[in-house]
């Protein structure tokens, strides 16, 4: 079991910022020519997913990981507050509808794991229900699997002050005023909980696809990370362009 | 287990039409005032599934048992051979998103159960395959019970006589050649094979909801056994008329 509050928000001391950014597009660079082949030959698909607390960088990782790709092959999905008509269904019906065909690198800004946390810190919903949604994205995620999509599932883990420091900067900020929403800081009082609750998700599905917990005090240490386990995942793939027909 | 080749596709001897098809109109009386709580309500949901072989009726029960229904709260959809974008995703993909809502009727003219039926006759698909298709749908067809969705699975049950006769019929009345299609007279070869892929759908997905094995050599009685079938879902739910807010 991952121990969220003894786990590092921060790269190893020993990292150099430039030498990482500077590595950081090399594998950017391998990733546009891996996108390629995935796209021609259009059999496996990827999807990522990223989780994280308010502020904890899920929209940079778009801007910054992923905006070299080539946008055809590209599918980006945030998912907020329900809407009504999405309500009126079961929790993974707007999520399945949005996952990437063969072929696609779909990313997900939150997803189906919201499911499991906001009801649940709100206690909305009981908890013999967050277990049956459990197994519900087990299910979900092996037919995902079996369809040859590799799922990439990153937790963005961001320290109480760094998050602190970046709502501050949302209220100062004019660039930045958009993303302010007074409910990010209540919830911010909350993060015991919600570690606590995304500690069990952890625990009970990572059945079809393991997280990868990135440290993501530093935007840069995060894109590495999120880069190098993506551009993996790619390498493992057996991907090679179609042969002419 | 279900022994397809031995169970009745006619309705029972003693069975009096004229009596049966008036009876049928009542019952759909009674389903339309049903479907008025049940929509007004927006709590639950009733997904009737139709399958069957090649001009088994399954076209006509849409007619003959639900167009007296309110329009605003039904919802069909019929699933033919997947489009490229559909084969680009998993086999449930294209059934989730057509799932009905709260306070809507849903009715599948065919369904998820042909990705177990025509592939696995064809051989396109191997036996591991098709066993963890039917533990997808079992976990899918749970997760819209879980969210008050009533399943009903009808097989509608027809002759090979009788089958024979309506595709020859195709053939004969302009008005039914739209209907025709050289591949269903080939299909009809095929009938103890698909059968017996039929009776090993009934018994591996019969966990999550039922199914109605309904004699279809007569619309009338199959009319009436769906419609008696729909209603007494309907009345097992606890309806009501939402108060005033």
């Amino acid at each position: 079991m991952h121990k969220l509050k003894n786990t590092d928000t921060k790269p190893p001391q020993e990292t150099d910022k430039e030498a990482c950014k500077l590595k950081t597009g090399e594998l950017q660079e391998q990733l546009r020519e891996k996108q390629k082949i995935l796209y021609a030959q259009g059999e496996y698909s990827i999807l990522v997913i990223l989780q994280g607390l308010d502020a904890s960088g899920k929209d940079g990782v778009l801007n910054d990981v992923f905006s070299g790709l080539n946008l055809l092959g590209v599918q980006v999905a945030a998912f907020k507050a329900p809407t009504e008509e999405e309500s009126r269904h079961d929790f993974l019906w707007r999520i399945h509808q949005k996952v990437p065909g063969k072929g696609i690198i779909g990313i997900f800004n939150r997803s189906h794991y919201e499911d499991v946390l906001v009801p649940r810190v709100e206690k909305w919903i009981d908890d013999k229900t967050i277990k049956k949604r459990f197994k519900h994205i087990n299910d979900f995620e092996s037919l995902l699997i079996e369809n040859n999509t590799v799922i990439l599932k990153f937790y963005l883990h961001v320290s109480a002050e760094e998050q602190k420091e970046r709502l501050t900067e949302r209220m100062e900020n004019r660039t930045k005023f958009w993303k302010h929403n007074d409910n990010d800081w209540q919830v911010a009082t909350k993060r015991d909980i919600y570690l606590d609750a995304y500690e069990d998700i952890f625990e009970h599905c990572s059945k079809a696809a393991d997280w990868h917990i990135v440290p993501a005090d530093k935007n840069w240490y995060k894109n590495h990370i999120i880069a190098k386990a993506t551009l993996k995942a790619l390498e493992q793939l057996p991907l090679k362009y179609p042969d002419l027909k």
